[in-house]
């Protein structure tokens, strides 16, 4: 942490200030948060290097990104290379660096930022426009195609000048933005030119941008764009990238919307906009339409990483409950637009199944994106796999390395709470921050070894004793919830609780909205110990998902399991796990990576010596957490495994 | 047949008439032969009435797809509905139409084809320009991007004119082509604009408006197209639609193109197209890079069913040797372009290998695409199935049932052909033709009960006495040559044999290209007999296709099997069929289809009752010809089956 927090926190004044907002309550922003976890910490240390550093040479040396800003600069009539979208890539990567300067300062970062920046100053037009595509190309193009990108584009380069302002206090790229978005205003809005995004981003992304300046133009902007989608725009001869308006959630009004269709992450960054929207607007017909929409993802389209979009021809969501486990797309972006997006539901709600939707994400969907050593990703999050899977340096389309990155290294974002009374605590992480509540500042430090143990201790450090509620997530996991809805529930109904204490005694509560609420008053050094039972649980889903039937997952605590070849080299499609298995925890690691895996028994069905017949021998299975496999090479994986043969197929 | 005959001899002469055409021999043209044939005259008829009453149905009732043509003639400003590349399935049921009015005429078809054509004539601008699209949504934007299908749906509008101006001699739809080419040739071509076709097609139909009108010009704009791929073009702005140009054959000139890449159908319309100009320029440099890319295509990219394009994601070419059977895409407008594309080469180059392959695409991977009832369809026909492909009546993207539909009334092009002297038998069609060689005519009677038996029996009809070599193919598969190169393999050497009489006795002939050369003097009434060897044959794969290993594919004359859950109840997936296994020949059908099913010997692994173990059983199964299957409902299928358990996977 750093100064920033200075500039931060005048930054959010403005947001506060803003009496409309219907917000529950308002996340404490990560630049306020000290993360010290055991979990957390290393990865993002090993963004802040490693993964940065990968991003860095792809966005600069390996591939053109970069370069096709100079070439702007440069006016010497040469052509775009590359995708018309990787000006996105260029600005998601200053976002990550940005947090990333935030957390720890580092001189030489930032001032790799600031070259960047100057390169991107460089390419943008007298008039605002800055897209180094259709500059570089066909100005005249500008502008004629909704799914060319220029929105999204726009949109990230806005939300990592917002970043970098705020971590380093530093104007330039931030006026690069405003100048942009009132270029944009004066082309587009009421009385001027239509306009549905292709790619949704821009909305959250003027948000951000009207709560860092103040001015309600851009918010008002976000919102006339939210209000552009489902009138049929779509069928106008701009809309000629897909067969679909469903593809980019452009049948129907936002506010009419009830299920989710096509691409996963413009779904999520629309939903994430239009939350951020309604928070400051009170347009109760987004909240209403977003928790059907919710209920839709959560109910009948969510694996139990928390990922979504099983189908890869669209990116994105098929027909309810197609959820296949070898052919999942769920894109790592989608995992991080989940994050996204139900942090905003859970602050405009106070609800925690949002956070348990997203802590599921987090951990599995999303983390599984990137390897152990930080510099090797994947674009698609199977469930299982023949081991044809691999983890890859970089992507063509590059959205999710620096998607992943931003994510993990703002991590701080999503841990803490406040309104102006009380505080809560949503996810378990070590770390320590201070919340200025109306009656004074609350320090608050967090240690535990969650995910790997459940015991957790909350020390409060009040400026003087105060009556405030401090509000616990109780994780629906650990209270035979496993996902809000009924698409998932366990085999059993698990007899362990949560126990929580305060200075070592039972705590006296009530839960409300799935929080523990202790409504006290709170005097220096007072702890809570939360104590979240770590059993092993079995998961089933609905009869409907017809790819898990007769299968069961094993999640404990977050994070959700998988059996991968490498510890099983007798095989993982040919597993047969009884439903009353029992199992032994086990502290392991994959590759430097320290984990607590699961030992069972389980039957194996093997091939005869002859090849012509078949045996069925009992075996030892090892599971480890889903995040964590194909980090040692090509492997065959499963996270649902068979309680029965139903069916058989020979390789 | 009809008159039309008359109108098709004089337009073939302006063909013939062409100098500098290098084709070793001429296709004779479909409506000048007779189909008789027990398989394939249902066939024809069915198309004729149910298929294309589909076609019409779903052209002008179901979707919009017609009326966007009534829309530009009113002028009211409607929108055009639907997708960009609509107007092309109305041509390609058009097209179909003409060919099914010259095989039967039909007074009330041709009718229809008339209302058609005068609303198409209605919707054409005073320059020539004919797009529906772009005409009612923004013609300010027509040609500013190569992938929005304008070119292609012109291609397809110029294949049906000329095969309805051959059916009935009418000209007022080819004078709407001939006025849009000539459109087309102001705006494009040396020294004017450049232009890279998104989706080849225009190429092969500007030859064929060539040889109709006889207009030179239109053969030198085909060629122009040509060589405007693989210069970077398509890195200009224009190509927006696609990451690759690979995917659009544009990543070398077509005469330096050595591997076939990208999407499978634009790919066999390119080189079609190239080879139909090659025959008429005598480019060189074309035909060898063909037969490179046909090396690629047939020895390392091929089904055994003569799918290609084994990938759904661009609905196209992955990887040599990446030949996943379930995860087949293998488009069926690709096998029909497999059936286009060889037939050129076999023309030019007069080598049977290029019809074995053409043969192996049409009995199965192309006639798969279309029911036996004939009115419900497949886009992708993969060679394994867990159940979940079901034909369909109709698809949002419409390419392939009226491309099958048109294949099949125009199977009459792929049968015989000829020189001025000689004659050539390529396919093994019920049929009678008469075949103008130089000395004088000559008819010709085929009758057989291929591809259920292989007997065949071709009787002369000479005006007189006459000496003239008659060619007739010896399939590949007949030979211990299941496809050219050595992607596939029989398990054994069979040691049957190809027996040919002349009159009843052994003939006498050479064999020379792939095709039994009998050069006598022929009188009426000679008749020429082939006894084709039907004993079912074990295939395998190269060991690079990792898909097939272990496995065996059966094939039947030119018919590739299938096993299917509907004949054999305990399974298809767990089934183990010994390498050494015999069959035996069982008359049977599929639905109204009458066929021929094999039958033999196998093991079955099937569940135990409690489910906890599996069992190793003997059973008999069936196989039924892989163009039938999917007609009784959702079925489990494979057509390679394992002749040993390697693994096994629990479902």
């Amino acid at each position: 942490m750093r100064s920033a927090i200075t500039i931060l926190a005048s930054i959010i004044c403005i947001d506060a200030a803003n009496a409309q907002s219907i917000q529950h309550f308002d996340p404490v922003v990560f630049s306020r948060v000290n993360i010290t976890d055991h979990f957390w910490k290393p990865k993002m240390d090993l963004v802040a290097t490693t993964t940065l550093n990968a991003c860095i040479y792809q966005t600069e040396v390996a591939t053109p990104r970069l370069r096709n800003f100079e070439k702007v600069a440069r006016k010497k009539g040469e052509k775009h290379e590359g995708i018309f979208y990787d000006d996105s890539d260029v600005f998601k990567a200053l976002e990550a660096m940005s947090y990333s300067i935030a957390n720890d300062h580092d001189s030489a970062l930032e001032a790799k930022a600031d070259e960047w920046i100057d390169k991107i100053a460089a390419a943008q037009l007298p008039d605002g426009y800055l897209n180094t595509y259709f500059t570089l190309n066909d100005l005249s193009l500008r502008w004629t195609d909704m799914s060319m990108h220029e929105d999204y584009n726009a949109g990230h380069m806005i939300e990592a000048a917002v970043a970098y302002y705020n971590a380093t206090g530093k104007r330039k790229f931030l006026d690069i933005c405003i100048k942009w978005a009132d270029y944009f205003d004066s082309v587009f809005g009421p009385g001027k030119r239509h306009w549905v995004t292709g790619h949704e981003e821009l909305e959250l992304a003027l948000v951000k941008l009207y709560r860092v300046t103040g001015n309600k133009k851009y918010l008002n902007l976000s919102h006339w764009l939210l209000e552009e989608r489902g009138h049929g725009y779509a069928h106008g001869y701009t809309w000629t990238d897909w067969k679909d308006t469903a593809y980019a959630q452009d049948v129907l009004p936002v506010s009419q919307q009830t299920e989710i269709t096509g691409h996963a992450v413009r779904a999520m960054y629309l939903y994430t906009g239009a939350a951020d929207v309604a928070a400051q607007t009170g347009d109760t017909s987004y909240m209403n339409a977003m928790k059907n929409v919710w209920n839709d993802v959560v109910g009948r389209n969510m694996y139990i990483t928390g990922g979504i979009g099983s189908s890869g021809g669209n990116e994105g969501f098929s027909k309810d409950y197609d959820l296949p486990n070898e052919y999942a797309y769920c894109e790592t972006c989608a995992s991080v637009g989940m994050v996204f997006w139900n942090q905003r539901m859970n602050a405009l709600t106070g609800e925690s199944k949002y956070m348990d939707v997203l802590e599921r994400s987090l951990y599995n969907g999303a983390l599984d994106g990137i390897s152990i050593s930080g510099d090797h990703f994947f674009y698609g999050n199977p469930l299982a796999s023949n081991g044809q899977n691999s983890r890859r340096e970089w992507f063509g389309t590059a959205c999710c390395p620096a998607n992943i990155a931003r994510l993990i290294a703002s991590l701080g974002n999503y841990i803490y709470a406040n309104n102006e009374k009380d505080i809560w605590v949503n996810l378990f992480v070590g770390s320590n921050t201070n919340i200025a509540l109306k009656k004074g500042n609350v320090g608050i430090r967090m240690e535990t070894n969650y995910p790997w143990d459940g015991n957790i201790n909350i020390t409060a450090q009040p400026d003087k004793k105060m009556q405030y509620a401090l509000h616990i997530r109780i994780p629906g996991w650990a209270v035979n919830t496993p996902v809000p809805g009924d698409l998932y529930g366990y085999t059993d109904h698990y007899n362990d609780s949560v126990t929580i204490l305060v200075n070592g005694k039972p705590a006296t509560y009530n839960t409300e909205l799935g929080y523990a609420v202790i409504d006290r008053e709170w005097k220096k050094g007072d702890v809570v110990t939360m104590l979240l039972p770590m059993q092993v649980r079995k998961i089933v889903a609905r009869s409907e998902v017809t790819a898990d039937a007769n299968r069961i997952a094993l999640q404990r605590g977050p994070l959700v399991y998988c059996v991968e070849m490498k510890d099983n080299n007798e095989g993982v499609w040919n597993l047969l796990l009884p439903q009353s298995s029992t199992f032994i925890i086990v502290n392991s690691n994959v590759l430097t990576e320290k984990i607590v895996a699961l030992e069972a028994k389980a039957s194996v069905i093997v091939a005869a010596a002859d090849g012509n017949s078949v045996n069925t021998q009992t075996t030892t299975i090892k599971a480890i957490p889903y995040y964590t496999w194909a980090n040692r090479g090509n492997n065959a994986m499963q996270v649902w495994l068979p309680t029965k043969v139903t069916a058989i197929k020979i390789n």
